[in-house]
């Protein structure tokens, strides 16, 4: 990259979006849903943006899921119509969910219990309105959901359907994949996750339930599916910028992270072989997803301001505003010369979703060398 | 709490800062600072909100520091006019140190190498202007600073003052202390923080160079100190609110944590004892500061709607919107009736500078039962 780089006029620490590896990214992802004939309804939760948003509605992704409410209410306001909130509904949130429904939005809530099917429905009583519903079901034991073969998922279908709410389906996140590193569990995981979950919708519908919906996902079991026979839908949010955590998995290469953090260096520890830059856990966020894994990044992957990865080099420690980058070898003595007091270096993150949620914008670089600001929002 | 809280009404998760208890964090660390006769500059990180900072002040706090120019900017701009910027300058930052300057704020900048002092001064040519310079001190070998007894210590004094800036002092921060927890442990490495930094003055002065400041500090240090001869302030940050990792360190009780982040029940594991809640890591944020210590307290320690512990009772883990809360002894099988759908709870942070930047407000809760909102600051 020239000295010019766009990236000199930047403040520091900044959070980088590679506008070329996100579209494959996006592309990679829609290629491989479209040729298991499944609707990919992308994740918000990661970029919390609505312009990343849009590039998977154009390349093909059909409505969107979201982890809070304030994700449905941003990106209905910028015209997305179809969004399910994939996060079991606590009930004192159904005024929100009733606000968005009653504005036009096609916005279904999730539960897996009894109790959370009634508080639906007394609420759909009580303000003349059925909620679209969707039972979340457990295929792999790590969260969320009641079990695929257990009495309650009837129970609950039968709540919601005499309740009058609109029973939208079963979904389901295989999020154990995340802990997973080799190609064939992956893809035992990926078949468990659809086969337990079409096995609940079956029997939802052998019950008399309608279920015309059947969501699956996550970003490790989408890439690995062999096949999604019974599936309508799959979900998956991180692969749109990737990160370390999933490059351990094997779904994706270090190069092909889009998110970096862009940080400038402001320091020295000589003897030790440490630079200290002005990016801490505040900029990467305090995610060690990789340290259980087979290769362990520290707080991040270093590279040069060209977004080429220094071989060995990684944020080995981070304080709230300091990151201390060395070498995996042992201290490289000449670090100061290496990594001069005011040069750049930019930082892949262990887990983008985290990373990313501790800017409020963007900045995203294009093949032509500009960078475009992109807003990010907050809470919930 | 009677069943009218007024936190029935807050939307989950929300930050919440019980006023008491902050308000005896701030009067205790005030008291010990004013018996050891030293300047107390509280960290503007910790709470990133001017209304805290206001507090600080107003129990005798002289000056502020922080860690991000956007913290400088806005507390500047509320009227802060003394405040040190306790990170390495990296030099492009400049131009917003110098505007704050020229506003009139009395700000501080640090470096600990030559080069950066040179960046400094050359810039302090340029605009004709003596920018305020502290040189770090490394006290513990935990991250920045040069050593007391380098060289270098004095070189970068004689950069400073012969390019015409104002030397103001040195400073240091025992960021050790963190991982000690027993009282003599602790008293020592505030005697050695104290007595380096002020060593490292001495070695300035005797070098004929000004040192009128002497800064010091972390919270755990800063309650160990038996005396600070030679010490003229004191920097601490996190125990305005305290958390779970000081309450291992042994400086407070988690009856003190005066941050919590109020949550939903949103579902239940029955069979393993598991209630799941709307607060997760983006909620609590992903530290994990209590894994390597006495008690790990998981994601947090969680308490009644009132804010008393519950015994035993922690977040074990968490995924970005879903926590899971459950007993150490084991799987409660009554927890569904414990914590019903719908419930709420309030969780104590491991890491309180870490789970506040994942809010954009405060809701403060006053003796009188009242909810004000106060707002939160991001970025840089």
């Amino acid at each position: 990259m020239p000295v010019t780089s766009p990236l000199l006029d930047l403040e520091t620490p900044a959070a980088l979006i590679d506008d070329a590896r996100m579209a494959r990214n996006i592309a990679r992802m829609q290629d491989r849903m479209d040729t298991l004939g499944v609707a990919l309804r992308p994740h918000g939760k990661t970029s919390k943006c609505v312009e990343v948003v849009r590039r998977q509605l154009a390349a093909g992704a059909r409505g969107l899921t979201a982890s809070t409410l304030k994700e449905a209410e941003v990106f209905f306001a910028a015209g997305v119509t179809d969004i399910l909130y994939a996060v079991g509904i606590a009930p004192q949130k159904l005024d929100r969910v009733l606000a968005l429904r009653r504005a036009g939005c096609n916005f279904a809530i999730l539960t897996d219990s009894v109790a959370g099917a009634r508080a639906i429905v007394d609420k759909g009583r009580a303000e003349n309105h059925a909620f679209a519903v969707m039972i979340e079901v457990d295929t792999d034991g790590h969260r969320s959901g009641v079990g695929p073969d257990d009495d309650l998922l009837v129970a609950i279908g039968r709540t919601l359907a005499a309740g009058g709410a609109e029973l939208r389906g079963v979904m389901t996140h295989a999020g154990s994949s995340y802990a997973l590193n080799s190609d064939d569990a992956l893809a035992r995981l990926a078949e468990q996750e659809r086969k337990l979950c079409v096995h609940a919708a079956s029997r939802l519908r052998a019950a008399g339930l309608p279920c015309p919906v059947v969501s699956v996902g996550s970003t490790p079991t989408a890439f690995s599916a062999r096949a999604l026979d019974g599936v309508t839908e799959v979900r998956a949010g991180v692969y749109v910028f990737f990160d370390l955590v999933m490059a351990n998995v094997g779904v994706c290469a270090p190069q092909d992270v889009a998110l970096s953090v862009l940080t400038s260096v402001i320091g020295h520890q000589d003897d030790k072989g440490w630079a200290i830059v002005d990016a801490g856990w505040m900029a990467m966020s305090r995610d060690r997803g990789t340290q259980s894994q087979a290769i362990d990044y520290g707080y991040g992957a270093v590279c040069d301001l060209a977004g080429n990865l220094i071989a060995d080099c990684i944020m080995t420690g981070a304080n709230q505003e300091h990151g201390i980058v060395a070498f995996r070898a042992g201290p490289a003595r000449d670090i100061a010369r290496r990594f001069p007091v005011g040069s750049r270096l930019r930082i892949l993150p262990n887990h983008a979703c985290a990373t990313a949620t501790q800017f409020s914008e963007y900045h995203v670089l294009d093949d032509t060398g500009a960078v475009q600001r992109w807003r990010r929002f907050h809470g919930w």
